[in-house]
């Protein structure tokens, strides 16, 4: 996966979509946020005018032996049962894929069961990380598997037509081990970027406060990047997230972050083929206060904030609308010459 | 119109909502502005589970004889110009309406021509308004005129299955009409609440904002409320605006503001029909300084900033899937008794 070559943005692409938002019929700058998105999609997509037509949900599904340090507001299982409700079409996720006609899989990386989960994904690396208060979540080729699942399952995504990937997940524990991995990559403090999760009492957040401290001091006897880090930490939903992204890079597809999970596997990815960085969209800012630092971290500034703390892609999903937004701005406005509109005074 | 009894929030439905919303599977609380939108549309609509389907926007359009006095980056002609394109399906509030596919008409309240606009519905109550700085802007019989223009054409939307509707404008000059009708509503110094508009120079805000206070200064003799400061300042636009939202709120039907423009239309349909208030939305923030003031005013908070200034409803639409998601959630999830999931260790 290191040897993978990511393209630059399409400068020209971008060039001309500016040009092309400066003769639409409205004043110039006037849709904000919604032009600057254009041109970010008009350089990922080497489109002048991006027209995103079938946004795809990717939600990758793993459970975190750091749980058993009692870091969670829900219990190990809710993973499962998780994943099953979403198979069943019950979850957020699927409700925000049905607002934007979204095609979704979930795809279990390393849930702590034998049972088989219908309507899943099976791509199971192992059952669950190992507890890395004790020891490595998993080894340097487990890492590799979990990569390679998520690059696979994304790509088939992508040559199935999806021209646009909202990245989720699911796996109990996951917001400690973002927090855990975040700490370790930008070295900010963990209780800055340590947030409720779920939903944990003042209580728990003080043990998992500990937790990552006392972890961060047992694994980082000697920086670690890319791949070691995600075989000391975990987990293998991220590690999948990431090597989806890097799939979605490679292939030119706009990159749909969530929050905390999600931004912290870009963070991951970016470390493990250069270049990623500039396919990311910010979509939303999540309650959760490790996200901003992250997203600040990635030089990204998120689209809205609607105080999501859910995961899942949710927030990606539900912002999905506002690029659709751009690509119908770039592609049904007339221009004012077109429109014999009169310009300023 | 006066007479119109507007219903109060089913409290009843709300509390159903809140409910509903707590036992989905996910965190209490975890998807934010979307639970409290899924809420009022529960009052407002009567239904514990919000089921929008068909959204419609609908644009007034009128011109303002207040343009003479040199307020506006571009010339009155615009006003006709960008009708003919909506009605064409080149302006932007077009490429918004097709994002979320939904129904859209443009009247013609008062726009200053004689030439036929095919396209646009004919509902002319006057050739614009006369200027402001020299006397009244209309008459109350056409204030009267306009605002049962609005109700009128709103109310048949709402009849042929329209579910929620978006408030647009187009009408050169219109911030200016806004700012002075909110300065004299509110009170506020015209410093705080007058801004570029469609992005008039430094040099043009100060001629704004002195032809904002002088016309304050001529009218405001007495304070003026309703109808009366609809005669004195305008527009038709912004009438026909109140008028239809006088009818969404009459017959329980979600108003989806936009920016300065509606939001001070919402501020006068208030004043004439009490409890239109609680029936309506801030979908965004916009960059006009006085839209923030106006939507503080109502007690709104707006759901996204994406930093437009343009109106035409573009924010309304923009934010319009933020609406459907919610009713999604509402729909579309499963339980936690449902889904069999575990609630908190």
């Amino acid at each position: 996966m290191e040897n993978i070559k990511i393209d630059h943005l399409d400068e020209q692409a971008m060039v001309n979509a500016q040009q092309h938002i400066d003769q639409l019929t409205k004043p110039v700058g006037s849709l904000g946020k919604i032009e600057e998105l254009a041109i970010q999609l008009a350089g990922v997509t080497r489109n002048a005018k991006p027209n995103l037509q079938k946004p795809a949900i990717i939600v990758f599904a793993a459970d975190h032996g750091i749980t058993a340090e009692g870091i969670s507001a829900f219990p190990q299982e809710v993973t499962i049962q998780m994943v099953a409700n979403m198979a069943n079409g019950g979850a957020a996720i699927n409700a925000f894929a049905n607002n934007i006609g979204a095609d979704f899989k979930v795809v279990d990386v390393g849930v702590n069961t034998d049972q088989p989960m219908d309507g899943a994904v099976d791509r199971k690396v192992m059952h669950g990380t190992k507890n890395y208060a004790k020891g490595n979540a998993m080894t340097l080729k487990e890492v590799e598997q979990a990569l390679q699942v998520g690059y696979e399952e994304t790509k088939m995504m992508i040559e199935a037509g999806a021209d646009s990937i909202c990245f989720g997940e699911v796996g109990i524990g996951n917001t400690t081990v973002s927090s855990t991995l975040f700490a370790a990559i930008s070295n900010l403090p963990v209780t800055h970027i340590t947030g409720y999760g779920t939903g944990i009492s003042d209580e728990q957040l003080l043990r998992k406060i500990e937790v990552i401290e006392n972890t961060l001091e047992f694994h980082l006897k000697e920086p670690l990047v890319g791949k070691q880090i995600l075989a000391h930490l975990g987990g293998l939903e991220i590690a999948a997230m990431a090597g989806g992204m890097i799939a979605a890079a490679q292939h030119h597809t706009p990159i749909l972050l969530d929050g905390l999970i999600s931004t912290v596997s870009a963070c991951v990815a970016e470390q493990i083929v250069s270049g990623v960085k500039s396919y990311l969209f910010a979509t939303h800012k999540s309650v959760e206060p490790g996200h901003v630092y992250a997203l600040n971290y990635l030089q990204l500034t998120p689209l809205i904030d609607l105080e999501f703390r859910l995961g899942e892609g949710t927030g990606a999903a539900v912002a999905y609308p506002l690029f659709s937004a751009a690509c119908h701005m770039m592609n049904d406005m007339a221009t004012f010459a077109d429109a014999g509109v009169s310009g300023k005074s």
